[in-house]
């Protein structure tokens, strides 16, 4: 597998700079390469880690010529990196297996061409699934669902009935959609649980991350928008309305009922009570606990969330806290004796 | 499936106000219905909702006249509205399958009469499971657990060794009920894992929710009491005595041999440390850190936690730094030229 | 199974106190030990609920003397302890149930000797498992993945392509290793998935939780350092490489290509910005959000994380916030009395 610095810029298509005969072993990124390997460096910043790198060889964009290293400029690093690594590294391809005898098909399912369903998966009565999809072993897809063409479900992934996945969406391995939501009556003393007649309808090119939970709708449906890309462990709850194209990063919780506008980012661990509505292109930081609607193109931060700004107000105000207590007592002080002094002089009394 | 707005008031025993005569062609809520759709309102300030809804019909209380829409008046709305969603989408039946041959079934396991397990489904040895109860595909009851009659296991649940499941109780998808509790002792730089000799012992109408985990006990049972209902993604760990009637939401994280009293509340993203004993009725706000005990009835947030009202106390006087700020630098200030002021006066010297 | 107290001393090579012809039928802790019950005490504060609790002995360290009670002293309470339970309520045996015919194996995957594999499980492609190991039901293993010996699935784990796995590990249930980096770049206002061509490499010794994640590196791997343990519901993204016998406590979340050093602790729903270092020993309270590195052996608390002293007085200061504020109104008026005073008395004026 191992190539000339020569071959690999023609593979993608970059400017060679330095010795193209030298023979590259692998690729790996700055902190792990080796002699032998070629290396990344997507900005300029990155110039002494690249001195100090002991790769033969670096991958960079136009705009930087690092020194003392053969390298291959081109206009997209990643992309030509990435074509690099798979290289070194071919990636598994997928294998038609097409329908597994060991998965369990329900005998009112519609399943498209050229998809495969792995052994242990299970598709339920009256599902559909659109042609090219890949159904991985240990996925449950229980009745009514209708998933579009070219659909990924990872291991173990769960679809409760009706649930709806657009075309070319990806769900990873142990993730749960449809469960029922988290609301309650409680009447005499005991809980009990709401109706749950909705379902989930998950839009085109959406990926959503492993053991994210994603409850179904009341009456109507839990809606994720086109194009929106969700982490691992996230929870989004009965009847939300998530727009298109938003980023939702890990661990974050949105409460029932709330709504988004269209590229939306949620950093980590954000929380959201029920019933927020939020600003198309808002950004709210990591762990913030919004209790409020936020506007269109705000940045919130902080617990309870804030525009950005007021935040670093406060955090300033809050570091300078023990000062101004010492300061508040020395003035104090100062105080106290004008006060006695003026109290001594009989001309000007104070109350 | 269409239905007359009278016979829709006819099946839920509702009061019909306005044109019995319409056809309602289906059900939805204020945000997503369109003409032919009935809607409901729970609550008189959703007036001016209705106002601009282009349902054809509301479902309200007693209390609640909506001008300008004929309406079915009910004393529950949820009840009456979950009964007319139903008649335009029957919700699926579940279908009696019996023990599926392609679910593995220990020879030593006893199931009762009425049980459906599901495809993929695994009951090891020594497994009890009461009558009319379902376990669904991919579903793991590992050996010596103990369930009771009408349980419902939603797919790819894992139960591990020797836990009980109370009557009528319903776990949802990817919970894992009995992982080891995450205890160690460091013996020379090497972290020993603590004895794992218990088991979670969950009582009857307990709901638990998808991707949720409760850790087993050390020498005797993690305990979930009667009527408690635990939304998605929360962490219970081993040895934690929760009560009876709680509701814990969604990423609530309770460390190792907390207790809880009855109808405590939790709201999402609570932290609790170990060792901590909540008393009954009480309340934690979102996102709350608990360090110490909280005792019965009372409200805390906050991180740390602490009583509501002195948290509010906080944040307000939290919002007002800045302008602190500003008035002790103004108010040093004025000191200073006072003091210059004094000692430029010789008949009051100040220190 | 019940044995008189001596007879227990004998077992756990302990000093017995008491009469030792009492009958002991059963083991618990402090808070649910009935009579008959033998209960433990690991340290001499327990002393006033040893005295109260109605157990019928009690195991003890050499150091503590309980009155009125008989009791065994030992050197390690919890691993007497251990065994008394055991004696008690013999553990499960792992049962050798060799290669389950309801498995799925592929032809290419390499088993070693004395392997468990339950119903349900599924071994890819070119799999290679360690002898002694146990792939619970339900555990899927997608293509290359490489696991050591005596490595534990629980049931439903799923490992990505390429997972590596080192001896003695054990994975818990529903967790989920290798899933896709989240990590995208925006072209023309649509989301594009990054490469996924790493993996994950997981060291020996390694404990990772239930529903746990962590995510396959960009080019190269996520790596997990021998030893390390990590309890449940905790996020770990691409490209992170952790170090050796860390302790990573529940719903954790460490953000992309972060790295920790060895014996770092972080408790609780920690959250780590992306590119974040982490020095050895250092330790991180739990709900902190760590915005930059940490140095070895420090102590940080709170969002954002500060050394902890400095969280303390910051801490101390926001608990005086409230009477600042009065004081600060008091001081001001009293101020503007000075004021008033001094401009009424011609002979010096102040600005």
């Amino acid at each position: 597998m191992s190539a000339s610095l020569r071959e690999l810029a023609r593979l993608v298509d970059g400017r060679l700079s330095g010795n193209g005969d030298i023979i590259i072993t692998g690729a790996a990124t700055i902190r792990t390469a080796s002699p032998g390997d070629i290396t990344l460096a997507d900005d300029s910043k990155l110039a002494s880690k690249i001195a100090s790198c002991p790769a033969s060889a670096v991958v960079v964009s136009f705009d930087f010529q690092p020194a003392g290293i053969p390298y291959i400029a081109v206009r997209d690093v990643h992309a030509a990196f990435a074509r690099i690594v798979s290289h070194f590294r071919p990636p598994c391809t997928r294998q038609s297996i097409g329908i597994s005898p060991a998965a369990h098909i329900s005998p009112s399912a519609k399943i498209g061409a050229n998809v495969d369903v792995y052994p242990g998966a299970t598709v339920g009565p009256d599902v559909e699934i659109g042609p090219d999809s890949a159904i991985h072993a240990g996925a449950q897809i229980m009745a009514g669902c209708r998933l579009g063409q070219r659909v990924i479900l990872f291991p173990n992934v769960v679809l409760y009935h009706n649930t709806v996945v657009g075309d070319r969406s990806i769900i990873h391995a142990g993730a749960v959609i449809g469960a029922y939501g988290f609301g309650y009556q409680t009447v005499n003393g005991r809980h009990q649980l709401s109706a749950q007649l909705g379902n989930v309808e998950i839009g085109a090119d959406v990926e959503i991350g492993a053991c994210t939970t994603i409850d179904r709708g009341t009456y109507g449906s839990t809606v994720i928008g086109e194009g929106t890309k969700i982490d691992n462990q996230v929870m989004i709850a009965h009847n939300c309305r998530i727009g298109r194209h938003n980023l939702i990063c890990s661990q974050a919780g949105i409460a029932g009922s709330c709504t988004t506008g269209d590229y939306v980012v949620m950093a980590g661990q954000v929380g959201l009570r029920d019933h927020v509505d939020i600003g198309e292109q808002a950004r709210i930081g990591a762990k913030a606990g919004v209790m409020h609607d936020i506007p269109a193109g705000g940045t919130y931060v902080g617990i309870p969330a804030t525009p950005e700004r007021e935040q670093m107000h406060k955090q300033a105000a809050l570091s300078k806290l023990p000062e101004m207590r010492r300061q508040l007592k020395a003035l104090q002080r100062t105080v106290d004796e004008l006060l006695r002094s003026a109290e001594s002089s009989p001309e000007h009394p104070v109350a």
